[in-house]
C-alpha cells in the first residue's frame, strides 16, 4: 500500500461524489523525489497553478502541499510523488459547483526502474493509431482527461517497444504517450508546438532552457513523420526517466548523436 | 445521500487506485426512470457497450446491471439512474492493466425538475467559448473525459440562459453542454455530424428515427452559426428533459415551429 493523504488525512478511499470520478474534473503531477529532494518542484507547481487557473480551481497552498509530501514520502530518499487535485460535486451536472471545494490527494510510490540499456543503447519507438485529443483550452496543462494516452499506451504489448508517438488529426507528431519528443537536424533542435494538444512537459522546458544556454536554435513548430525520418538525432524526455535516445523509429535505425549524448550526461 | 452500489456492495467511497480518478478512464450513462421503467434502457445499454469496446473494457453483464438498478431505485417510480464503469489501477501508468478489473458504480438521484416554461415558451441559448475536444477515437461515446463540458457549462451564471452551444476548432456547432441540437429549414431537419467530437445522444437517435417514420429528410452534417441563424426552428434534446424549443439564440428570436411542437407533444 502506498502512503496517501486526502486533504491531509490518511485515507485510501474517496467519496463517490468526487468530480474526478464523474468528469475527470481535475489535475495531476507526477514528481521525482531523488536524494531526498524534488529537483523540479518549482516547474511542477507552476504547471499545477496554470491548470488551476484554466480549470477554475481556487489557488493552492504551496506550504500545505509540501508538508503533505513530507508526510507521505516517509523515510524514502527516492520515490515518485503523485498529486491529484479534484473537487466535490455538491450538485449533479457538469457546471462547477459554487462551493468549489478542492480535494488534494498526495501519494508516494516507489521509483520506477527503467532498463539501463534505454539510456546506453537507446529505445525503439512506434507510431500510435490513437490520435491526441485537441482542445486549445485544455492543451498544455496536466489534467485528468487522459483517455487518449490510455488508449495509445495500450496499442502495443511488445516489451521491446519503449514508447508510442501520438499525432493530431493533421498527422503532426505531438508527443509520446508518457514523454515529449525532440529531434535534431543540422545542429538545430525541433519539438512539436503544443498549443492545441499535448502536455507542456517539465523536462521539455528544461531542455528548451539548456538549448538556449548552449546557444542552440530551438524550433517549436508542427513536425511530421517525414521530419522525424529526416532527423540526425531523436530523443524522448520526461521528468521521471530523464532522456532516452531513440535508436529505432518503426523500421528506421538512428545513432545516438552528440547532442543527445550531452543531454544524457546532464539529465540521463 | 443517494443510494449507491459499487460492484453490488452498498458503498459511498471508492479506492483511490481507481483509474477514473487518475485518468478519467471510464464511461457513464445518466438514465431517466419514469413511471417505474427506463424507456430508453436499450439505447443507453447499446452506447455503454460501444464505449466498452472502444475503451477495451470487458463486456458487461446486462442482467447484473438491471438487478443493481432495481436495488438502488428503492421504491422510487421517478428517478435518475447513473451508471459509471471504471477499472482498477493494479500498476502505475497509462497502459490498461492486464487484469482489467471492471468496477460498476450504480446510483439513483432524484429526478431533476426543469421549469415548465422551458417547454411552453422555449429557452434562451448562447454560444460558448470553450471548444469541444476533438478525437475521432473518442467521439460519440459517453466517456468520463468531460472537462470541455465542465468548462463550457461554467461560462455563464445568468439563470435565464438554459444552455450553451459548443463548437469545434473550425467553428462548427457540435452540441450543447448537456444536450444535442437540431434545426429545421424548409421542412428538412439538420443536426451536427459527431464523427470527430460530441456524444451520440439517446434522444438524438430517437428524433432521427421519428423523422424517418414521418418521412422528413435528415441532414447529418457540419453546421455553422449562420446555419442556425437562418433556421426556421431550433430545438435541443436529451433523454432526461426531452425536448426544449430554442426561442432565443444570443440576441436572435425564433418561434416555436410546427415540427418542434409535434416533437414536444410526443417526447416533451
Amino acid at each position: 500500500m502506498n502512503a496517501c493523504l486526502i486533504n491531509g488525512q490518511a485515507l485510501s478511499r474517496i467519496a463517490i461524489s468526487d468530480r474526478a470520478i464523474h468528469y475527470g474534473d481535475g489535475l495531476f503531477e507526477t514528481i521525482a523525489l531523488k536524494y531526498g529532494v524534488m529537483p523540479f518542484w518549482c516547474d511542477h507547481y507552476q504547471r499545477l497553478l496554470l491548470g488551476c487557473e484554466r480549470l477554475k480551481f481556487p489557488p493552492l497552498n504551496e506550504a500545505l502541499l509540501l508538508q503533505e509530501i513530507d508526510v507521505v514520502k516517509q523515510n524514502q530518499h527516492h520515490a515518485i510523488i503523485k498529486i491529484i487535485i479534484t473537487r466535490d460535486a455538491s450538485e449533479r451536472g457538469y457546471r462547477i459547483p459554487k462551493a468549489n471545494t478542492v480535494k488534494r490527494i498526495v501519494q508516494a510510490y516507489s521509483l520506477s526502474e527503467y532498463p539501463e540499456k534505454n539510456y546506453q543503447e537507446g529505445v525503439r519507438v512506434i507510431f500510435c493509431k490513437t490520435p491526441v485529443s485537441e482542445n486549445k483550452h485544455l492543451a498544455g496543462i496536466k489534467h485528468i482527461n487522459r483517455l487518449d494516452n490510455v488508449l495509445a499506451s495500450s496499442e502495443w504489448e511488445d516489451e521491446s517497444i519503449a514508447e508510442g508517438l501520438m499525432s493530431n488529426a493533421q498527422q503532426h507528431i505531438i508527443q509520446g504517450t508518457k514523454s515529449n519528443i525532440f529531434c535534431v537536424r543540422e545542429g538545430e533542435f525541433y519539438t512539436p508546438d503544443l498549443s492545441s494538444a499535448g502536455i507542456l512537459g517539465i523536462m521539455r522546458a528544461q531542455i528548451i532552457t539548456w538549448a538556449e544556454l548552449h546557444n542552440i536554435k530551438m524550433n517549436i513548430k508542427a513536425i511530421t513523420r517525414d521530419d522525424l525520418f529526416a532527423a540526425d538525432e531523436i530523443f524522448l524526455c520526461n521528468s521521471i526517466f530523464g532522456i532516452w535516445p531513440v535508436t529505432r523509429l518503426e523500421e528506421h535505425d538512428l545513432p545516438i548523436g552528440n547532442y543527445t549524448q550531452k543531454l544524457l550526461n546532464y539529465f540521463g
